[in-house]
């Protein structure tokens, strides 16, 4: 750890559907232990004010808050008692009423940015309008922090568009449902992020949540990555609830040199990769 | 293992610089012994043909072979015995004299693409020209071959390329030189891979080299993945020499939905993606 290191805090958690005033106060209770345990950069999981399996769109709308709302100036109130942002996940009330599946990025001054989830999964599409911009790099006093949500992370081109923009951390409000894996095998989720991490030479921040939830069992994959994409800490134990720790020099990220002679980015041949293109097999 | 099992099998040996007639005979008799395992698809490592630790361009000048040499023959008549597809990598001498560090893919009928590698590693420069055109997909007897070469893998819009074009199986001849990982870890290009063919549904198979030479440590992480991510087969015990094979249903990769509202492409908001732009802070 140099003078350089950022403590950074993903709170693994388990939100309740139905009780946006108890997630409230889980969420507001959450930030300031990570503050009190150091942490400049505090992740909360993904729809952390409202739980995630919704019975109808009706009951999201109930548990909806606009981003100038009670809840994120809760998270700011805590932020600013340790000079923290906030990257976590809310269910947004839109100013023209829709509902967004939305990450906040909160310091002691307020909501800095609110991003819009651009892929949805499942039926998040029978409740929420998706993003309709760019997942965001935002400059903070904890870095320069990029910002996706949960689904983005299969999404390659997410997490390199946020490098490419000076993204030094990736923070990943998640909420990851569990599938099958074989013996001995990390959650795949876990794997991706490390990916992500090396692919892109930032650190990695995934804050998923636990406890199950009117039928569906989440991974709790709760992780930090270093720029190398090793895990610096998480997932908790028995991937329960718990506050994964990390300290983290921000700065090790901006150098994409990998030696004299390669580099992450300047090395891309972009007018050689056919991404808008499908199915034109060459032979 | 269904009817429309392919069984792959990737060869990790350990060339020797310096002797290329030596490779010619290791390449073609670990096509042999592949075939006779059983396997339709046979992927060598980088560079099988020359070894890769060059000490001057000549070196690598004179272990180079057009696509339309003898080595390559070897391999396209080896493939004619068992109907099998070749993927591997061989230094090739070019038309206009030029050398560049290619993969061919090979079956009985001879050369059917050779790709030259677009993202050349560290002393690589010194020796190689770099592709100039997109790393292809390969319509084959064995199915649609998506083809990279090691350092390639780095890059997520080549995978992401081949899979849009088509590839059921990306294949990858690698020499991945050695670095340190934390006790416990797979090396980090496995977890690569493994990301690739879960994040592209698709089948990745890696074939590396393993022995020391000249004093690098390579890492032999040979591996199949499945469409799933998960590992098949490998890496070979002690990351030496071994024949890492697995049977795999490509079908399985064509159909990109995770589920009845989300799929791997279909989900895409390329629009969104800012894989053209650096270092533009948002705040």
């Amino acid at each position: 750890v140099t003078d350089a290191a950022l403590r950074v805090a993903c709170c693994q958690i388990a939100p309740e559907v139905g009780d946006p005033r108890g997630n409230s106060v889980l969420t507001r209770d959450a930030i300031r232990e990570a503050v009190a345990a150091g942490a400049r950069l505090v992740v909360l999981p993904e729809l952390a004010t409202s739980g995630y399996v919704f019975e109808s769109a009706e009951e999201a709308r109930a548990a909806a808050e606009p981003a100038h709302g009670p809840t994120l100036r809760a998270w700011a109130e805590e932020a600013s008692r340790g000079d923290a942002v906030v990257v976590g996940g809310f269910c947004e009330l839109g100013d023209e009423g829709a509902l967004h599946n939305s990450a906040a990025v909160v310091d002691g001054s307020g909501v800095l940015a609110v991003y819009r989830k651009l892929h949805l999964w499942d039926r998040e599409q029978l409740v929420f309008e998706p993003g309709r911009e760019p997942a965001p790099v935002v400059e903070t006093r904890a870095g320069r922090i990029g910002v996706g949500v949960c689904y983005d992370l299969n999404f390659p081109e997410v997490a390199r568009g946020l490098a490419l923009a000076g993204a030094e951390l990736v923070a990943l409000p998640a909420n990851f449902p569990g599938s099958p894996r074989p013996g001995g095998e990390r959650p795949i989720e876990i794997t991706v992020a490390m990916a992500t991490a090396h692919l892109n030479h930032v650190f990695v921040a995934v804050c998923d949540r636990c406890g199950p939830e009117r039928g569906v069992e989440w991974v709790g994959g709760s992780v930090v990555c270093d720029e190398w994409g090793w895990l610096l800490a998480g997932p908790p134990e028995g991937f329960g609830p718990g506050l994964v720790v990390a300290d983290c020099d921000l700065t090790q990220a901006r150098d994409k040199a990998w030696n004299e002679r390669n580099d992450v980015f300047g090395d891309r041949r972009p007018e050689l990769y056919r991404l808008g293109e499908s199915a034109a097999v060459d032979a």
